[in-house]
């Protein structure tokens, strides 16, 4: 791997960030123009990388670089070409970019494995078009809902018929599935989206287990009133209780490591600067990398609230209305992963990811692994996404080494 | 006074609150055709209980029933005859109907007293129509601002051109004031729009101060992220951060009798369920019967969410955007109410007024003093709002023993 590797694939990014179909800001969505265009570059990269590569029945973009003999199982690398509105350039293509400049630098040295590797760059992870995510990935892993043809985009075009104007089929989507025994495992290269790589220092960090969520829209119903007239202790405040309600939440999700709790929506009413609020709805979002552990947060959480707003004479309705397992990575992917990031002189480093990713809908197909490649400040989904050409460059060759020394499950 | 006057006025008080400039539900602002049809009916009522009626230079009703001699100082009774929008038949109305009928029983006693009574019924009490409030007792305490007069309604008329409109004149505002020697004091017969009096089981109680006013809008400021992807310990939540100056203020106002603190309005931004929120906006209204007590407390409220901000490293901004003195009613009148409430066997009772009066303004010109009527479940501002009959015969009841007990202040 050459030293400008780090550049090269910084470079391939800002030529893929180019590519939107919103006058400028990155926004590229499933089955777009702009995606057809970032196709075509990274099938001509594909190619030119010595694999073959074709686009599948719902729009991902498939490189194949065969082992040591044609038709062997395949480690299955990659990650999503369609981005959020709005975008970063690094979310997802960062992974795609990578994984193709590793299989460049075995073609040119001649070097075949003894599996094959597939390089996929999804169609949609971010859902950002038709709303439901990671639709390329679900294909793939045999777990596409079909339902979901008919569900219209907001200028009511629907998938199928989007599917058609791209030159696809909707009929045929399921040919995109793959069958387990094609596939060694699913492994995925990301920018963390979050700030514990470069707190700690590391450039990459191995991945445990993609955090299941669990959300809740939360109704605490009290009574307005005059903000002047009603003493305190006679005021029914539908916004005291949510706040309380708040606290709460962030104390119990604080209470256990890689568990997150966030209340990001919050709406008062009346809302009238005179009125004590006669209710208030707010949202709430429960993440872990262990169910279990996320259930019993879900329980106490909804147990605090309930509390707080019988002590308080207010009427609280909570429902759930998002239930995602958590996607553990495999141990022995994870083992695989921490020597490749040792291999580069690297400290192993193990955490969550709070994030979703396509090894979610790929868990249902395969084993999944993740490496994360620091980011700056944590920040993602926003222009403002950063990573270094040197974490980059550090990035490529941690994969690199992953893929070298790959050993496939043992069946024991 | 006759059995039937509870009635009497419930039915005067039901034909007021058919006067509207709104199909389907009472809203009467200053200057406005409905207005004009509830000052003709109010000036017949004067005239029929006795009273030489008039409109006066800024449209407030004003009946004068002359003492035992002509031209002696007045007690002046009022309340305002305009409306919120969607309002209730007795904020203001009652004040003013009531007194009528006070008049009514004297007159038809042939009561005269050693001092002159004025019922006045202001033209603009609530402020809906140009959004400064008071401008009818303003204007009779000489405290009329007429840089007002060029100030548009919605609809883009200037008060200049309404007042014309209603067949007044801007330039003659200034006539409307009265002469401190001509008036002996300001009584004001209000429901109590509050849950006080109802609670303890009293139909009427005797205000101690019209509660000063303080209101911030608060601005916090952390930094958004990903709900999934920012450890618990590593957020700088501004939604949790407002979370807790909530329940700061709420604590420090339930820590006082009198003092209230409400946050009425409360955004997040950006507001997505999984993004942690980056600012919050919320506002304070701090009211208190004593100007000492309110600022004892706006101080401490701003130093508690400061300090809440400093710690979790979030930035805050305070502004200040309104700050209106208490009006103490006079300890004299004050006496003079709780006998005047003690001779119908009712245990005098005294709480402060949260809500904004006409006694705010008057208080310029003359001692103010207030009694309020128990009202169903403290509802104001809405059609809801209820009195009883029986109530109200009470309230008129204590006016009358107040009027005809009355003692002007001795200038010791």
């Amino acid at each position: 791997m050459g030293a400008g590797v780090g550049a090269a694939i910084c470079d391939r990014l800002d030529r893929l960030g180019a590519l939107t179909e919103e006058p400028g800001r990155l926004t590229r969505t499933f089955l777009s123009p702009a995606q057809r265009k970032a196709d075509d570059l990274v099938l001509s990269w594909m190619r030119d990388a010595g694999m073959v590569a074709r686009l599948d029945a719902v729009g991902n973009v498939v490189g194949r670089y065969e082992g040591c003999r044609p038709g062997l199982p395949a480690l299955m690398i990659g990650s999503h070409l369609d981005t959020v509105r709005d975008a970063g350039r690094y979310d997802g293509m960062l992974g795609v970019v990578t994984a193709i400049s590793c299989i460049e630098t075995l073609d040119r040295a001649g070097h075949r494995l003894p599996f094959a590797l597939e390089i996929v760059g999804f169609a949609d992870e971010e859902g950002v078009r038709f709303g439901a995510t990671m639709l390329g990935s679900r294909a793939v892993a045999g777990t596409f809902d079909s339902g979901l043809l008919m569900h219209p985009d907001r200028d009511g075009v629907t998938m199928a018929e989007a599917l058609h104007g791209f030159g696809l089929e909707a009929a045929r989507v399921g040919e995109a599935a793959r069958r387990p025994e094609e596939i060694l495992a699913y492994v995925e290269l990301h920018i963390e989206q979050g700030p514990v790589l470069e707190q700690i220092g590391l450039p990459a960090g191995c991945v445990t287990s993609i955090s299941g969520a669990t959300r809740f829209v939360v109704d605490v119903t009290g009574e307005a009133g005059h903000a002047g007239t009603v003493p305190m202790g006679c005021r029914r405040d539908a916004l005291a209780a949510a706040a309380e309600c708040i606290a709460a939440i962030e104390t119990r999700c604080s209470a256990e490591d890689g568990l997150v709790g966030t209340v990001g929506q919050l709406e008062v009413a009346p809302g009238a600067i005179n009125v004590i609020p006669g209710h208030a709805r707010f949202s709430i979002d429960i993440r872990a990398p262990d169910d279990a552990q996320r259930q019993r947060c879900a329980d106490d959480v909804q147990s605090l609230a309930a509390a707080i707003c019988e002590r308080r004479r207010v009427a609280i309705e909570t429902r759930k209305i998002h239930d995602l397992p958590a996607a553990p990575c495999a141990p022995w992917l994870m083992d695989q992963i921490d020597t490749a990031i040792a291999a580069q002189g690297i400290t192993p480093f193990r955490l969550p990811s709070g994030a979703g990713h396509d090894g979610m809908a790929m868990i249902a197909l395969c084993d999944i692994g993740m490496i994360f490649v620091r980011c700056a400040g944590g920040i993602s989904h926003n222009p403002a996404e950063a990573i270094t050409q040197q974490d980059a460059e550090i990035g490529a060759r941690v994969l690199l080494n992953f893929i070298r020394d790959f050993k496939p499950r043992t069946t024991a």
